[in-house]
């Protein structure tokens, strides 16, 4: 028999709401991952050079191993005459040794050739001038240096940038192109990262049609599990993609026990105050669950819990709005930061700015109003919002027309035309000068 | 016989180096992608709206469908009774016409019955009041209304969001939650959207190993084709990851040949004016190429031309600097406006700030410096950019640090410590709370 749901009375403030959500969620374990597939991902350790970088002592420049001692008094009016004793591209050692009067031709990244200690560059040299046009440098027998050269000029030493054994990247750290570079750069092929989770996303309602199904009267087309899937992959998860589930116990239950294998459970509909009991007998059988009003708007109702795994871990549930406006809205406040801490991420806020209103926003009941807003610089040179149309929790389209969220905050009844307001920035590109 | 390359005099500012390659480089035809595999690609056609949102007349709220004239003149003191003749869930038909004295229970989204004009919320009726504990709706066979309803209060009009044939999504859209949602909401299962481009990767150099492979005295790891695909994908690219080519004429030309099929070409190294002719003669000859020095620093050395497919395509191709830190930082410029050209997003750039340099940024040579730099908001509530070490184009670690890469102008010699500087974000999450 169906129990009567008693609403909350408080409204919490939405950092509480988030505080106490990520309370309840960890970071998940490790794993190794090829290097290649780790884009996005958190280093679970740190990690240490196994070997100086550079590892040999190398040229910066293009030009001549030379003894500087060979170079003393050079001047363009007085080359110094040495015989070039071989070439020596980056990637290969020079067999011998570089002895006195003598100079080795050596391209960028080259390991020194034993003997000498220092680099001209071609530009300090008269190789330009000794060849005919056309000709190559294989006819180049020795080349003149314009300029004493100084003991270890243009050579880069092992291990300047890096020590072997020195921490190059710590744990916690995101990798992007410069790191999985730099982790290439060790001879790394596969590194431990934190897994990414696996979000199981599901709708409710007995209204609800898949995006593919035939119109029927009465009937809505499901934008929730889509557009939260996306949201889930955007943010760095994994999106578990579970459908609609009826508003039966028996087809919510069979949805939430498919669910548990997932690392955070996310449903949409069945939370305020007048829905059909089913949802949240279901919810609270399978699991621990608050109903929250959050003084937001949209997203008031929230709901949040855990249910109990087969195998004992504690999946968090985070229960959103109906309001596909709302759902997506509570999903950025609340789902993108419990998925970054999952990833190991500090969770952390969306870029903020201050922009001025271009229209009001107004607050009709002391909730802190997210507004929908494209965000342009003006021809002030300052940051504009103007709002993207009606701003009714059921207009989706609003959602899909804005870059950033204008707030009115929870004690002010209106942001007034021409104020600052502080805009969450959802997509921020700047265009091109 | 390899042709001596001639060395470019003059020095391409950024931007012209940018615009010239962006006119080369064409937005790639439409595909048909299923929806959910869309996020990040752009519309390339306007979506219509195939019905009404919503489709039909719908109860914004929970409460009772009444006809507004039988409840003229109700209060709190002197309900107006009404018989309830039926619930309704959103999704369902109201088998039947309300009719005089009449009231159907009605769940948010639901369809107004027919002879029903007013939607009485819960809260202004005496429904609370009438049930026992533990008692449920299902016993309720009237109710109480307290407050006169307005005709049409709390009724959502059919197409009050959108107009059947409506335009929603403009070409061009980029398809994020919010938009994949909008699409799902129209009963949307597969879009027409541009084609994501295949980017071929390839390294040469006869010193480079692949990331796996045993170290070698001389040898060093290839950092630039993981870091450049990692970027690609970041950019919403697809990387074709083709390895090292050496340095011989026959290697280059069968790896350039097998990236043909691909959208764009990167190389790396092969560009300066050092580097052996064999790089240089293979570019050349397999399609056109410009050898530039742009005025940046670092990466001043970069190649840019069109290769001729089988196909009869002109695949543009961006040669890249060799040094790690040039290669990435140049395809950070100019692969990543590149790269959203093709996905049919109009080419802009990362977020730019205003930031106090914590530290001297110095310009040698008047090329426009970007110095690898974290930056973090300071206690004086302005951002400040602190280096991250050696700025060294060998210094890859500074790149891997940084979130952001802060300027200095071709036109100063030095950013003092104190003065403001703009910084390019690379990677901007603030804290929260």
């Amino acid at each position: 028999m169906p129990q009567r749901f008693v609403p909350p009375t408080e409204m919490l403030p939405v950092e509480e709401a988030l505080a106490r959500i990520l309370d309840l969620c960890e970071g998940l374990p490790p794993e190794r991952q090829a290097l290649e597939e780790a884009h996005g991902q958190i280093l679970a350790e740190d990690v240490q050079a196994p070997f100086d970088i550079p590892p040999l002592d190398n040229t910066a420049m293009d030009g001549y191993a030379v003894r500087a001692a060979d170079t003393a008094g050079a001047s363009e009016a007085e080359v110094a005459r040495l015989s070039v004793v071989g070439e020596l591209a980056a990637g290969y050692l020079f067999e011998g040794i570089v002895g006195a009067g003598e100079a080795v031709r050596i391209m960028t990244g080259a390991p020194i050739p034993e003997g000498a200690d220092s680099i001209v560059p071609f530009e300090e040299s008269d190789e330009e001038g000794l060849r005919a046009p056309g000709q190559t440098h294989e006819a180049i027998r020795s080349v003149g240096v314009m300029k004493e050269a100084k003991p270890g000029a243009n050579i880069r030493r092992r291990g300047e940038d890096v020590r072997a054994g020195e921490t190059i990247l710590q744990k916690g750290t995101l990798l992007r192109g410069a790191q999985i570079a730099v982790l290439a750069s060790m001879g790394t092929s596969a590194v431990t990262v934190i897994r990414r989770p696996r979000v199981a996303v599901l709708s409710t309602g007995d209204e609800l049609l898949q995006p593919g199904q035939p119109p029927a009267p009465g009937k809505i087309y499901d934008s929730n599990a889509p557009g939260l899937a996306a949201l889930v992959e955007e943010y760095g998860g994994i999106a578990l993609r579970l459908g609609i589930a009826k508003d039966t116990v028996d087809a919510l239950t069979a949805k939430i026990q498919e669910a548990l294998s997932a690392d955070l459970v996310v449903t949409s509909a069945g939370v305020s105050r007048g829905d059909f009991d089913v949802v949240k007998e279901v919810l609270a059988r399978e699991g621990t669950i608050d109903f929250w009003t959050v003084r937001m708007k949209p997203g008031k109702p929230l709901a949040f819990g855990t249910f109990a795994a087969p195998d004992g871990r504690r999946v968090p549930h985070i229960g959103l709005p109906g309001n596909p406006v709302s759902s997506l809205l509570a999903f950025e406040l609340f789902g993108r930061p419990v998925i970054h801490k999952m990833l190991g991420r500090t969770p952390k806020a969306r870029p903020l700015l201050q922009a001025v209103a271009d229209e009001a926003i107004v607050n009709t009941d002391g909730r802190r109003v997210y507004a929908r807003a494209t965000v342009r610089m003006g021809e002030d040179s300052r940051w504009h919002a103007r709002l993207t149309g009606p701003q009714g929790s059921g207009v989706l389209t609003s959602m899909a027309r804005a870059n950033g969220l204008a707030i009115c905050p929870e004690d002010r009844s209106q942001i007034d035309p021409g104020e600052d307001t502080t805009v969450i920035m959802l997509d921020w590109d700047q265009p091109l000068d």
